[in-house]
């Protein structure tokens, strides 16, 4: 469960990196996850993805982002988050295959106070999911309200 | 799954509302998906979520788009779709509580041919969730690579 929330919206440290860990997605996790929300035959079948664009089972691009949105919120779980306003736009690059490493790294990009509600403000975190070779696999990203700091 | 694809880039109908059906996420799964892949309090624990700007428990946001995701690509297995190209922002306008039942429509807002490989095209799909009493829970979208029709 997160700790006691330290960080506020005045104290996110706006354009350091943050090194979130690392996933990999195992075949049997590919196939379960796709199976229920993204049933596309690449997703599923070994026999179907050989004849597919990606030429072997390639993991959902909504498994990548939550697979990686798990390690983010994990490594921000010391910022004083109310809620999740948004989901920015998700870009797949380097198709994920089954029992690769993937690295997670996450920026706040911005933040700023609600103009309507004094006690909080916008944030948004922008985050990347670099495959074994430094390529950038995905990028995605979340606008969070944040609590503003007590006065 | 998918039957022999019936619809190329060229078929699309673009503009028609297509209704994907329904989906309602139990407490179990809520409380599953979020400890895997977005662990926030209020998706987590009544306890905390009583405390927190929704006051009951709700499902990740990532978890309602993999929902209704799941439901739409179902509902467009018959497009010659090769891959998907990115996830569109996702905007959450109602929290999704337990066991609510939400309607998903989607609708084929563009479909250009590539300017570079012949044989296919960009088409963007987008989706909303609509909550029991008729409220927008939430939109999302997806740019998928279609197949072009054979000459």
């Amino acid at each position: 469960m997160r700790p006691t929330p330290r960080l506020y919206l005045e104290d996110l440290p706006l354009g350091e990196d943050l090194d979130c860990g690392g996933f990999a997605l195992s075949r049997a996790e590919i196939v379960a996850f796709a199976a229920q929300y993204d049933p596309q035959p690449w997703h599923l079948d070994d026999t179907l993805a050989a004849a597919s664009a990606f030429g072997t089972l390639v993991a959902s691009g909504v498994h990548t982002q939550a697979a990686a949105l798990g390690l983010m919120v994990r490594r921000i779980a010391d910022v004083a988050v109310m809620f999740g306003g948004s989901l920015h736009e998700a870009r797949f690059f380097v198709p994920v295959r089954p029992d690769t490493r993937h690295r997670v790294t996450a920026r706040w990009t911005e933040a700023r106070p609600s103009a309507s509600k004094p006690a909080q403000g916008i944030a948004r975190i922008e985050g990347t999911a670099h495959a074994e070779d430094g390529r950038v696999a995905m990028t995605f990203g979340v606008t969070y309200i944040v609590a503003r700091r007590p006065a």
